[in-house]
């Protein structure tokens, strides 16, 4: 009767599982880094991603007029709202400030496989530290989540750029070159022809020639050229930038998952210093898995102190990162799973009750009959929720004060005293009492 | 700069860590009982809401029309979203099913103390029995949550009512009486004057005089005295019901919590049977905390077989529960917690780096320096993190291959082998290694 709106998904409790199996893994990584959760709302000002974000994102903007009359968006990413958290209490929090949260994005795109219009990221931040150290141990959180969830440097691969090597490149040509364009047509090279690659950055105010060398320079990646050839402290400086990181990266045990790849330029307006992207490094999914970088000059646009920031944001619903997983063959089984079910036939269901009750306590997943059904209904209900274990609380077994303990796996059964069962401590099976 | 927009909040991570003990809690218990996790979108249509969940909620939808003018809302509540999803799958889903998810709604509301235009629930639902024992299965997870979380019978009171018993009542009246907003008007008769209440049960169809006397015979709260004033099967079907529920909580262990108050209606047009709210038992928080209750018919309203269903959703951010945990004084502390900081001075950073890295394979809450900071900085810096312990990593120490081991909430330090430490499991602290 209604229909789901298009580009959104709605997760049944099998795929369920095994997204929160992935959440919980990359959330464990974050926490131990010791990134601290936050939440943010999913309105916020239209004005703060107009203003801040750059045209990809103002395109695709989900925004309206409240009944207030403010013009609101739902929020398609995290990194403004941070920055608006920063400034608000800049004074009060000690640096540095390290964030994590996960929770859902919106925006208006084209759905494909991997796209949904509304997906949700574990965004995870670094503010107040422009040391080499704190974008390598962004770059450590994300390998380290990654090999939690059993990929290996096989699969994947950081190409790691940074942002002003391409700005300081771009301003050796003398010329008066949209700098936000140009690595907007960056950002694109991957995804359209040379021609409308070579265009666009022919639009941002480089002659043909220029694009040509240009890009000549940076598809290269070697950095001695690059500084030669732009011969400025400013892409000195960057360089010697991107090495420090990487030196970082080496001591924390990720630098084997990063590649210098300076046609990388990540599409915001607001980034500064290193980015990278997570890719397939079997190349089976062509698209970039996620990405992140520093972007220095955020929390002060804002109105806020100078705060230099750094962050990545895995997708980990409705985003290319599950298929990764899927591709390497280590995506969590779809399915429910569940400790005990406790069957009650007859007249037995305080008893059945008490038993359901005291194997909670222990911590374990335990289902009860709640539809007052047959013991055959009951048990092929248990069988579809993947029960290990089916407690049997009936009248005759009662009368002996006992219960009956099905193995669902072997289908064998035994009988335990009432009394005994469950036992104040463990996760007690049929074993246990045959 | 930008402001946040009123009737949000965002959530800094002390606040924050105590919501997630929370909520952990709640969806340890959900679990426990056997309730899947799902997760659903933001975004539905609007007509949605507008045909089923009454004025109450559609006057303070947040709607609009999007890119592709489809007229949208941001989802007001959970349940309709809950009923699409159970009629798409119906055939495959097995029976009883019991699904739970912790997610943000939006409502357009004058803001006040504990309640936001943005507000978190865990909604907890069983779809597909009609018996009394999955009603009571919904209280007595509600019930868990709240004693999980420290609460006890002194602190909160389920006010337990039905549906049907009011609806039967007003039939009984032999008028054309508009259920509905009969209903709706003793949802609001505690947040009214009585003149008001009475208006808007007159508005509703009844005369002044049995407007008084229905009122009197809901104060009441004597089921045997409804049965006999309604006379009809409904009614007494009703009481019935009733009464099976509430022996259901009994054998659940969760009958104390429970008081019948036939005055409790909920506000929400799509409940037909048992329907409860749970409330400050002390009365400070003048609110109802959170609520729940049956509501068999939506499911094939919504074009799908019928299926009844019962649930109930703990507001468990910017809602009344925290207030609640906070008068009964159980409400987590508001702060961050750390279990080691790993200090590095001099040129140790690749020693350091390994310390935090080993520590968090552990599975340990670990920082170590990303901002290239003095030794005093990083001190001052793991204090205000509550940092239980402190590695340091001098130069000097290492000449002598060893890390100090400071205890921060007594000041003593001691040294460790570097080789030691960590051991290979366990978190060794200061008293390791005296």
């Amino acid at each position: 009767m209604y229909d789901r709106i298009k580009g959104f998904h709605d997760f049944y409790p099998g795929e369920m599982a095994a997204h929160r199996e992935m959440i919980d893994a990359v959330e464990s990584v974050a926490r131990r880094y010791g990134f601290r959760e936050i939440a943010t709302p999913a309105l916020e000002p239209t004005e703060m991603y107009v203003d801040k974000s750059g045209e990809e994102i103002v395109e695709e903007l989900y925004s309206f007029t409240d009944q207030g009359e403010r013009d609101v968006a739902l929020t398609p990413e995290l990194t403004p709202t941070v920055a608006r958290m920063v400034v608000v209490k800049q004074q009060e929090l000690s640096k540095p400030i390290k964030w994590f949260s996960t929770r859902p994005f919106w925006r208006y795109e084209e759905p494909q496989q991997g796209r949904y219009r509304e997906f949700y990221q574990t965004n995870v931040d670094i503010f107040g530290s422009e040391a080499p150290e704190a974008d390598a141990e962004v770059l450590a959180f994300a390998a380290d989540a990654l090999t939690d969830l059993g990929l290996t440097a096989e699969d994947f691969d950081f190409r790691v750029s940074h942002r002003d090597i391409l700005g300081g490149l771009l301003a050796s040509f003398g010329r008066d070159v949209d700098t936000e364009a140009a690595i907007r047509a960056v950002d694109k090279s991957a995804k359209v022809e040379d021609a409308e690659y070579y265009g666009l950055l022919e639009d941002a105010g480089l002659t043909y020639d220029e694009a040509r060398q240009f890009d000549d320079l940076l598809s290269a990646n070697d950095l001695e050229e690059l500084v030669e050839f732009a011969g400025t402290n400013r892409v000195e400086a960057a360089v010697s930038n991107l090495r420090a990181v990487l030196a970082a990266a080496e001591d924390f045990g990720v630098r084997e998952y990063c590649t210098v790849s300076l046609r990388t330029a990540r599409g915001l307006d607001y980034y500064t210093g290193v980015v990278f992207e997570c890719f397939d490094a079997e190349g089976e999914i062509g698209r970039s898995i996620f990405g992140g970088g520093r972007y220095d000059d955020l929390i002060e646009s804002f109105g806020g102190q100078p705060t230099p920031a750094v962050g990545v944001a895995p997708g980990v619903m409705n985003s290319t990162l599950p298929l990764l997983l899927q591709r390497a063959g280590v995506w969590p089984e779809e399915a429910v799973s569940t400790d005990y079910y406790v069957l009650s036939v007859g007249d037995t269901r305080p008893v059945a009750a008490g038993v359901a009750r005291e194997l909670r306590d222990l911590g374990h997943v335990v289902e009860a009959d709640v539809a007052d059904r047959s013991f055959s209904a009951q048990m092929s209900y248990a069988d579809s929720i993947n029960a290990e274990t089916v407690v049997i609380v009936g009248e005759r077994d009662l009368e002996n004060d006992e219960v009956t303990i099905k193995d669902m796996e072997t289908g064998e059964q035994t009988t335990a005293p009432v009394e005994e069962f469950p036992p104040e401590v463990g996760r007690p099976t049929h074993e246990d009492y045959e």
